[in-house]
């Protein structure tokens, strides 16, 4: 299998790595958003609002990083890569709403629909969601493989739909306040955040070109870094403050969620965490050092603290 | 340019076409939805609701109408035909949303968060604008061409979002209850309802081969089709019964939005809506007999009742 001689893992700069990417993403970003000043632009104003207060940059990240383990570069892949935050970004307006989650802050700044109002929220959260998949199809279509481009949308609808990132959601909100078994709460972790994790990585590596088993590696490490990500998540609500997480802490627990750490208990989940993250790498291990920047971020992934 | 001797217009039994498309288009949308049985099934249910809950399949209906104009079949555009009635269908259910419209009843109906409540009318959204992307994407990934899939996926993705339907509903949201210029309320009405009918007509014959001359031809047919739809609908809002409609009738001047009749007043808007009928016929001409029930149903969208 590949093990192109690049930087060892031990001596990997995440912080050095993750810096430049995010500004190749935020730039990005800012070019492919529609521009404040074209009409409607309170609507613009409201896409560009919920974008711009964006955190880690996550999903793009992984979109290049799973691009660059299969011997890609960022550049294939950016469109695609702003795409997934932009997924990533209307399912948080849309989560926020009073109908839903009620969230008044997210990422320590106001939520969209308490800036905006509900409508322009609802609305800046579809615009997104229409976006995202434009840039992907124009990703795609530069690759000159329809099929690609097919498996590609396909791929990242199913993350995001009714067998992903909603209908993790709508499981979500119907468990909330009742006993779920593991196997619920799992599917909702599952769906409503590991599968877009898992469909960033796989993205990337399929339109840099990735071959069935590279792709099927991303697969497994994708899948396992998602519910490690929304198992921290989980304990990071217990444990964290309001100041450090830039939301509300301890809100899982006042709206009676399914969590992790209220289903397992703060160890077992810190547990199958680490064992996740685990899983994650040894999925990692035919793609050699050219896989080295998703193992940091998996350890970043269960090192975080916000 | 194409004249195959096919039925002629005066004989043309629009009804009967209708009826036929429509069936193939109800039968497609059962087996492309998700089940009501698989998880989670609230979500499945209030997708197939409001889709169930649809009226004369105007939009599916001209993408196969738009395909047959450039010689293809119905067949060959089933899934983009489906996918056009979903985003339109999200729209309804956005659109109808206390935040927004505020409307309990839909074609004669309980809207969808009136039977589902708010949180999971908003996902089942969600959930069928992600699903259209999807279906669209196999669809145009039959033709083999992927520069044709990425035009297919970006003329929709225009159609429906902040270019297009999205940017629309926030200018006329924004627009009530102001006195609006000539120009704001052909914004409105132009990306609200004309960029999708335009869209449909166009998707149809993109994908079943036509020269750019034809997809010239749509582009000013669909326009002009889709701008007569919205006028006749706020004609039809001050005129009908709210028992003809199956919504509730006089909600534009109640909501003081900004309409034709209002603006321009019942009769001059009227003649509007003809001459545009006759504008979108007239594009039609190089197409020949094969057009034929296209401008059926552009008498059809002037005539009808509801």
């Amino acid at each position: 299998m590949t093990q192109d001689p690049q930087t060892p893992s031990s001596a990997f700069d995440l912080k050095r790595y993750v810096e430049t990417r995010r500004a190749l993403v935020d730039d990005a970003l800012e070019r492919l958003l529609p521009p404040d000043t074209a009409p409607p632009p309170s609507l613009h104003r409201a896409m560009r609002y919920s974008v711009r207060a964006g955190g880690k940059r996550l999903r793009p990240i992984l979109v290049i990083a799973g691009a660059e383990a299969v011997g890609g570069a960022a550049e294939q892949v950016m469109e695609t890569a702003c795409a997934m935050e932009m997924i990533h970004t209307y399912s948080l307006i849309h989560d926020d709403l009073p109908a839903m989650d009620n969230d008044d802050y997210r990422r320590g700044m106001l939520t969209n629909h308490k800036v905006f109002g509900e409508a322009i929220a609802i609305l800046a959260g579809d615009a997104l969601l229409t976006l995202a998949f434009k840039l992907i199809a124009l990703n795609g279509a530069r690759t000159g493989d329809p099929s690609l481009l097919s498996t590609l949308v396909t791929e990242v609808a199913d993350a995001a739909g009714t067998d992903g990132m909603v209908g993790g959601q709508v499981v979500d909100i119907e468990s909330e306040g009742k006993t779920v078994s593991a196997e619920t709460l799992d599917y909702i972790h599952m769906h409503k955040t590991a599968a877009l994790i898992r469909a960033s990585l796989c993205a990337g590596a399929l339109i840099a070109g990735g071959t069935s088993s590279e792709l099927g590696a991303m697969k497994r490490c994708g899948e396992a870094l998602g519910l490690a990500f929304q198992i921290v998540d989980d304990i990071l609500d217990v444990e964290g403050s309001t100041e450090e997480l830039g939301k509300t802490a301890g809100k899982d627990a006042q709206q009676q969620k399914a969590t992790y750490p209220a289903y397992h208990g703060l160890e077992a989940s810190r547990a199958r965490a680490r064992v996740l993250i685990d899983e994650a790498k040894i999925a990692l291990a035919p793609l050699g050092e050219r896989a080295t920047p998703i193992r940091a971020l998996a350890d970043f992934i269960f090192e975080r603290r916000s």
